[in-house]
């Protein structure tokens, strides 16, 4: 692999002819994933020539791997026939992704110039939603009939395998196509050229539907440490195949958007890099929501306004008692995240989950509630009854902070929303139960 | 795949000799990934008794997919016989992930017991980190000198290929065991016998040193869409290689820290299925770190008690520009760290993060801080001052917490530290600055 700094590529560029063979071989020594990684990096005159210079092959290798912004201008820069080619070269999958991100005036430029098998292939992808089953597999793959033996299926393999990408496993079919079995490619090497296929196949593949949601399909091939996973029909119907490397996908896709969330930033911003813009539009509602929600928890306080004027102090211990309470919260609902991303909701198990999470607060409460006391004792002059007041209010904030925050990521995944959401929701809620706890208790107990 | 629910897998193994046929057969139908998933829920007399019925290959399967916390008890099961069986046909790797996490009562006798040759293969592989290529890495995989044509390399294939799992690629080496080049099974399936495989061979090979950590590992398989990697030593010797499903592990189990850390967890607590106990040691000191820093933000309230009595309604108000100016620390603290997720730490591209979330918080800042100023005014009932100065202290807390949302988890990743854990400083920080902020401002311009 050459490397090369951006500003030796951007002078190969300028200085044109002079340099081409350089910058040719430079192409030709690198990676697609890293060519994307320079085109998205130059201006778009440079970016359009030095995508012009790439081999066919490469080039369509490139777009698949360059960001999905930089798609459209990619295609516009081609004209019709290039277009057909790269095209032609882009493995089924990968041409669905980028004709769905395609502005409607270059997707129907392209469903025009396009051959008719391409067309249609991409037509059948796109029925599936996008985060499907159907919606990432691939429909390119060696199927091979089962009364062959495995010489006759090398030689099957030899024609169809030709331009398939990550194939390593074989599919047996039937006469109507029903996914009958696979083979691995190396067990077909490793077996008698005589065996019948029928012998060396496993007959208890794992698959499933295209419907599945790709969270569910990914959670399946990581199980199974399965590198493709066939999608069939309900009727048995082989139709295709998930490969590893959209697993792969799949999951930093997942952790992009769990973590985003999280942050209270919308998914949007994961995919592009965006700019200072697009930032403060995905982020701005958040914020505007959750401002919301922190006013809504600081009218408690108004309530109580004179409870505070009685006794100032009690405004130092708010947020030390709210910021615990968060705290413990935010442990359960990163906990409880965990474990759906990992389980899917196995409805049993989160009973369980939440009175354990009930359990830990009460007893990681107990603990610090002393800490807190003790240090209110000592702030406070000696106020023992303001540092009871203080641990206690602190006690039970834990214990229902842990608790919700298991209960509403579970109640929201179990509605079907994602529970990576909740986080500000849950923040705010103990707040204000904070907040109510500590300003209810003193005005019972401290006069 | 035969499901059956726990209750009768139980009455199965309870039932002894009578159900014994039956349980045969469920077994002979279950994934290793399952029947681990149930020996984990079943107790301990049960667990050992349904170990034992498994035949040697699967039960060697198993034992790899089982969680750490249980696969002591099953190999203390096991007589020295069997557990000799069972490590031959444990993948290298996997035998020392597991004997790493015996106690060393256990790990010597499994040393005792085992084969000289499988001895020295875990020997080679607990030389390197647990999180380097080198410690994830297979011993397991077939290579081929490079004098062959495509019919001889698949012979030796053939020799070599008998136990190996995921194999997909065969590397070709010198005389000296130096990597010159790989060639997938598949294109060695479809070249033409006679060919010499120096002319299939792809030389272009990307590949990693021992020594490189887990993640990098990772990122280049995904970046690459790369099934298998291989490790080479400095002289260009051929260690090993890294198999895909690492690559998931790898990625699933970094993800689970991310979020746990971000949330102030213990990793510990991601890897096992915690009891209580576990899940308090796992916390606690978090919170008590927390605590502690809450608490040096509390203390500059303290500071301006004076000036809270003489307007007791800045109380409520603390917890609101704190709050907010969290929010926006965490939002840029999230995208940051999904940058350096996928990145690693170009250095260069860290300032334009940085000062990108410090334009994105100033330009949020004033939408917010207007919002909050209307806000302030009717609840303060028309104090335009008080609600100017809470406003101004929003605005300057939400830049200055964009700022080190993205500083602080660049600064750690450059000094080698994980970027996740520095969400409890990062939101203490800005209280503290918040606290301040609004309570000088006041003191200065309020009365």
């Amino acid at each position: 692999m050459e490397r090369r700094s951006l500003e030796e590529i951007k002078q190969m560029i300028e200085m044109g002819q002079e340099s081409r063979q350089q910058l040719e071989q430079y192409i030709d020594l690198t990676h697609p994933a890293d060519l994307a990684d320079i085109l998205e990096q130059l201006n778009e005159e440079e970016r359009n020539i030095l995508f012009s210079l790439l081999p066919v092959e490469l080039a369509s290798e490139t777009l698949a791997e360059t960001e999905e912004s930089h798609q459209e201008g990619l295609i516009e820069s081609l004209d019709d026939e290039a277009l057909q080619e790269v095209f032609e070269e882009l493995s089924d999958d990968d041409a669905t992704d980028i004709v769905q991100e395609l502005s409607d005036h270059q997707a129907e430029r392209v469903m025009r110039v396009i051959d008719a098998e391409d067309l249609e292939e991409i037509q059948t992808l796109m029925k599936y939603g996008d985060d499907t089953a159907g919606g990432v597999m691939t429909g390119e793959l060696v199927s091979v009939e089962m009364g062959l033996t495995a010489a006759q299926a090398i030689r099957q393999v030899r024609l169809k395998g030709q331009d398939i990408q990550y194939f390593f496993s074989v599919y047996v079919v039937d006469e109507h196509g029903l996914l009958m079995g696979r083979v691995s490619v190396t067990d077909l090497i490793l077996a008698d050229p005589k065996t019948p296929i029928s012998r060396i196949m496993e007959t208890d593949v794992v698959k499933v539907p295209p419907e599945m949601d790709q969270e569910e399909v990914a959670r399946i091939m990581s199980r199974y440490n399965l590198v493709s996973l066939p999608v069939v029909e309900e009727s048995g119907k082989l139709l295709g195949r998930v490969t590893v490397d959209d697993v792969i996908d799949i999951i930093e896709e997942e952790q992009a958007e769990d973590l985003l969330r999280l942050g209270g930033v919308d998914e949007a911003e994961s995919v592009e890099r965006p700019g200072v813009l697009s930032s403060i539009r995905s982020r701005l509602p958040w914020l505007s929501l959750n401002l919301g929600l922190i006013l809504i928890a600081a009218q408690v306080i108004h309530l109580f306004l004179d409870v505070l004027e009685r006794e100032v102090i009690l405004a130092m211990f708010l947020p030390v008692v709210a910021g615990i309470g968060g705290n413990t919260s935010i442990q359960s609902l990163a906990v409880t995240l965990r474990r759906i991303i990992l389980d899917g909701t196995p409805a049993l198990r989160n009973w369980r989950m939440i009175a354990k999470e009930l359990l830990v607060g009460l007893f990681n409460g107990f603990i610090i509630c002393l800490l807190v006391g003790l240090a209110v004792y000592f702030i406070s002059s000696n106020n023992l009854r303001l540092a009871s007041i203080v641990s206690l209010a602190t006690w039970v904030t834990m214990f229902v902070g842990g608790f919700i925050g298991a209960l509403i990521p579970i109640a929201l995944k179990s509605m079907g929303f994602d529970p990576a959401v909740s986080s500000g929701f849950i923040t705010n809620l103990t707040d204000m139960i904070s907040f109510f706890l500590l300003l209810s208790l003193s005005a019972m107990l401290l006069f």
